[in-house]
């Protein structure tokens, strides 16, 4: 056990308890709170989950919309936050910059009591996409937007912001559901890290601070930005075909497929699968989804794996207009429900989360002062 | 196993191995890469201590003189840092402070090979007291100060910012001796964050952000704070006796004492009791040592609890006029050493950082539209 825990990466060890999602059960796929995650993507809306996910349960109607009334309140953001987003250059990582505003916005509108990790949630959901998108047009084109909006959704609402303009319906379900495939994932790294944080009773700024920080990673939340650059390399299903068996030989690893949960396939990847065909036919695209395919085919036929969620988010991503840099953001857009509803749960039932370590270093040495070394 | 990691925070459970030290390894208290803590604190500098964390050995004269001067040189902020930290309330928490500008200074200095791990730990330890000693300045008298000293040390330079004048030989050598102590303690919850944000390849800044919202609680760096607040509510040790008689009847949690891994001692507290005690008399103390030592013995006799490296700590730090509220970005200052260590060690052996939850949640629900609910 303990050398196995060691060397994998608590691989299958079980780190605590959670009534928040189950992941790869027995053939149960993926459920949040219960729910199949494909009657939550095609039924429901990212606000009905993020409710679910931090409440326990879906809302009514007014539910629904007092909440939604509260998150459009909330998409303004405080004079200091806004400066300080002005002075981060255009060439900074935009995950650093949310880590940063995330961090931030604690300073100035901390959590003083844990009766204020809802509302808190709640501000951080609205005020992520105000901020990115006001730090990315700020630094690249020194406009000042208005990060408010009469969207309904915080899908819309991001859109509207980063394109200027209100988005189609299309358009916006797209996003709403890749919101909802995102928005939960059990004790992946970057929730146990804010589990881990919570645990030591810090605020929930820290939790989501350093989740964000940890999502970052291109062997997390970085990986559908890695599985971007992949697809754009290959002008022609041939073309991907070759690369990614020349790949294979060379042993490289391809971003975007298998999981350390799922076995036999990821739930979330037929459903995003289905809407970057929908919007790749929509804009004309006769490239980068054929391509996908094929990366996907002889990823199945050369190593028997499968796609994950980040694989075809990619393109789907892009053919809503969102550059490549942006799409760790949105995962954070999302996943701020699941990291804010595992804090809550930690908070309920707490225990410092405090592992050991095997020792591999030297034996017991004798001091040497500095002018003898 | 599994229900026992899951209910109390994976204690005992080995999560990896590391080779930075021992801690309470069969009686043998706290090494440092084999060196004892008791000799490091007698006969070492933090500069020599943060170097042999990083590097794997002490360092030589000349390349102890080196890291010096690389260090000082690293004492001045940039200007978006400096003006960030303008922006940001006196009532603000100094541990929010530091974790945004940790963050922010990633965004302008940003970590694009893992090369530089070294460079930019070196820069973090040089930035962190003026990042602090700078917002401390401005936020309470408006004041700019300079940031760059001429002390020779972190200590040093951290007492000569807050106090605004070079500090006496022996203030220096108590917070030096203090560094040492804090600055690694193996797989503790802000490390452990640390070593799972490394985990998915994400930057050097992001693992250090993570570990500083992870100290921040109460449960972990914040005791520091909690034992001072503690030990400032007596005026005499009768009534610290009573007083803590009276805590423990009603079972509050009394912080600086005991430990997760340490059972019979922390081997670090002798030491800082013996500073406690010489700068308490130096500056005419005759409360809070009294009341320190008092509030010791009745743990001891009550609960048969000792001090942790937290409890005297406290009072040390208060006799070196440090603020309250300043102790926690102290240990900021220190860990930061072990952290990037961990980091290094990390990345060196990388395996994702990814445990299992036992599900506690409903069972499969069939989905109700909203108008339904």
């Amino acid at each position: 056990m303990a050398s196995n825990a060691s060397s994998q990466g608590l691989a299958g060890v079980v780190a605590g308890e959670t009534a928040l999602s189950t992941v790869g059960k027995e053939g149960a796929g993926l459920t949040y709170r219960g729910y199949s995650i494909e009657d939550l993507a095609e039924h429901a809306t990212f606000e009905e989950v993020a409710y679910l996910l931090i409440e326990g349960d879906l809302p009514d109607r007014e539910q629904l919309d007092r909440m939604r009334v509260r998150l459009q309140g909330q998409r303004g953001l405080p004079d200091a936050l806004r400066s300080s987003l002005e002075l981060i250059p255009a060439n900074a990582h935009p995950m650093d910059v949310l880590r940063t505003g995330c961090s931030l916005l604690g300073c100035l509108e901390p959590e003083d009591s844990f009766e204020q990790q809802t509302a808190i949630t709640e501000r951080l959901l609205a005020a992520f996409p105000s901020m990115l998108a006001y730090w990315y047009h700020y630094s690249r084109n020194g406009r000042r937007i208005e990060t408010v909006t009469d969207e309904p959704g915080i899908a819309g609402h991001f859109l509207h912001l980063l394109h200027g303009r209100a988005p189609s319906e299309e358009h916006v379900r797209a996003m709403d559901v890749s919101l909802i495939l995102y928005a939960e994932h059990e004790f992946n790294a970057s929730t146990f890290v804010a589990r881990i944080t919570a645990s030591t009773l810090s605020d929930i700024y820290s939790a989501i601070t350093a989740a964000i920080g940890t999502l970052r990673g291109p062997l997390h939340g970085g990986a559908n930005e890695a599985a971007m650059a992949l697809i754009e390399r290959f002008e022609t299903p041939e073309q991907a075909e070759q690369g990614i068996l020349d790949a294979l030989s060379r042993k490289d690893k391809i971003m975007g497929f298998g999981h350390r949960v799922y076995r036999e396939r990821d739930p979330r990847s037929d459903i995003v699968q289905g809407w970057a065909k929908r919007l790749g036919a929509q804009c004309g695209d006769d490239r980068l989804y054929a391509v996908s395919e094929r990366i996907h085919a002889v990823m199945k036929r050369e190593k028997n794996l499968f796609p994950n969620l980040d694989f075809y988010s990619a393109s789907a991503y892009h053919f809503l207009g969102v550059p490549t840099e942006l799409f760790t953001p949105l995962f954070v857009f999302s996943r701020t429900a699941g990291w804010a509803a595992h804090v809550m749960e930690q908070r309920a039932h707490n225990r410092l989360i405090r592992p050991s370590a095997d020792y591999t270093g030297p034996q017991p040495r004798i001091f040497i002062p500095l002018d003898a070394r």
